[in-house]
């Protein structure tokens, strides 16, 4: 389909069938320790901390944990049990789906001899304007700066943004992506379900990552990447991969016979 | 052991291990804004909408949030934290582990120059009777038509379906398995763990996917497909893997040498 | 940097920043069916069942669920939206972040005829001391045995640990991580991310699986082990993609080659 006209249908379906109407107010067992605008539709049993800042019309379903200090935008919506930890920032228009969780403790340890010693994760995550986050994903705070996503961002469902990560405006994951720690991804990135991006790494602007590869070294110039073995029937795939792992084996034998050949054909 | 003994062995267990009892009535802090019958167990902190259905002996354990218009049937038990969004149908004797997510919206955007206009998922999650659904699963809402999960199904924890999809009576996909939207799972058909289904696509009965695996293409046959990048040392790993991606080149050489020892051949 | 100024800088950024002051008592909403010590901090909306035993100081966060009869440690923090299943074992100083699930039902059915039936999963998660477990990461219950976590083990998010599985010491597993049933990881172990073992494998100690490896044999011998598909672009990749499905063919013609010009090479 034309892409316009795709985006012309998602408008009409808009049209046609608007959200459930929200019902403002601080509804039965929600306890709020800030001031909120009255257009707040805080849902049962939602907790906001103290020093949260809420934008207009923002919506809060049932079983929301908001930490001390959040700020949430104009319009957002959470819904159901989503979990923002403390000094969280989210934009304006964020549709945030249930049982995903803002800001836990990025996976920070130093060795120790043979234990781990935590590192305390000081930073926040900050997330821009027009941002969908999908259900069950999580989004770790950063180790001391702060994790970035920014405008226009769309996480689909069980999602890992590791600490420190920055994500650029419009780019797009599918669902069981994680992206490892310290990572940039470019400005309208896309990465196809369950692609996993090492850490410390830098995708450009219009990097796209077929779903199921493995990024393991940062990709500068726009285009897509693929890392992905190829399905077959078992039996197979068994014969295929036993000789994979003799491939450097077979480089050599054929270089082999190469050498034996050359002095051949000097004789024709 | 054998398949009957196996299945004997799980009646004795279960009728040695009777499940703790449940305590009908709406407990502590939940909001129950439709009627249910008396033999429901709504557990502290539930919130069950507008318009909801519950068969007979639906337990509902703490901090569940059900959506307006849901309908759950006899002997079903959702785990704490469970959400279901509006509109979603559950069969009987469901069993849903703690932090699912049923009826998420699916991830539909069409793009609009470098930005992603979203369309409107307004389809539900139809689940059939005898589904098992693991702990933070997440399964998307249909986009026009509703993501349908057959009779039987079991889920294992930490997996993703895709708006749209349908899954075929008594499948069975280990954990952190991803399917993508709109993409049909046969009847009996079982995912590894990890397995990744990509979108649009059609898995015949009794297909049988290896763990880790990602497919990319339909599947007609029967019959059990891999395809797994084998396990190795680090070294060895990193010597096959490089002479992986001049794979094709080594084909050609090979091709090259043939072509030349053919006409040596003849003088033999 | 060196490890142990990488763990003196883990304490001091740890002594500049201490964590929130704790408010010790039990909040609004919260239904505790077990008697607690006074230094319990019980959040907004939690449910503590019957026979549970909490140590000192320990911290459970809004909405959290802990079902009867479960055991946590001294100095424990439940972050938000955690559920820990009945008879469930944590010990001292655990951290478990939002949305986290310890002791859901393991995977297990037995096959009848076409349908599934289900095997009780009656045992236990125990956690020993020290213990990280990320956001929306869940544990299963053992079947009959209990499923073990040992002392010092860091889990980030996402993660999935299958019922019986045995993790040593101090072992760390990075984001998106699986593990099926009944596998031991030994002591020291590490995954990257999204890393696959699969199930009824030991892993000994000192084993250190490369992110997005999968491993479908047990490892004795210490050492890191790898197994991707290594990235390239589109085009590149579906040319070496299409030849790995005829690696096996490949290494015959080359064993032909070598026998054709065997005989070659006695005239020189």
């Amino acid at each position: 389909m034309h892409q316009n006209s795709y985006a012309y249908y998602a408008r009409v379906v808009a049209l046609l069938n608007p959200p459930a109407a929200r019902r403002p107010g601080v509804h039965r067992g929600a306890v709020v320790r800030s001031a909120v605008p009255e257009s707040a539709c805080i849902g049962e049993n939602v907790v906001v901390g103290r020093g949260v800042q809420l934008g207009d019309n923002v919506t809060l379903q049932p079983g929301c944990v908001i930490g001390d200090g959040v700020s949430i935008g104009d319009d957002s919506l959470l819904h159901a049990n989503v979990v923002v930890y403390d000094r969280c920032v989210i934009g304006r228009r964020a549709i945030i789906h249930a049982g995903a969780v803002i800001g836990s403790d990025g996976f920070g340890f130093a060795k120790e001899g043979e234990r781990w010693v935590k590192i305390p994760q000081i930073g926040r995550v900050v997330i821009g304007d027009d941002v969908e986050i999908g259900a069950n994903t999580s989004i770790d705070r950063g180790a001391l700066d702060d994790t970035l996503i920014a405008d226009g961002v769309k996480l689909d469902n069980q999602i890992q943004i590791g600490h420190n990560c920055s994500i650029g405006e419009n780019a797009a994951m599918a669902g069981c992506v994680g992206i490892a720690g310290s990572t940039r991804v470019g400005r309208r990135c896309t990465i196809g379900g369950a692609g996993m991006i090492s850490g410390h790494l830098e995708l450009g602007d219009d990097v796209h990552v077929s779903g199921g590869t493995l990024v393991a070294r940062s990709l500068s110039r726009p285009g897509q990447y693929t890392g992905v073995f190829p399905l077959d029937g078992h039996a197979e795939w068994l014969q295929n991969a036993a000789q994979l792992r003799r491939l450097a084996k077979l480089v050599e034998r054929v270089a082999e016979l190469e050498k034996k050949i050359k002095p051949m054909e000097i004789e024709y």
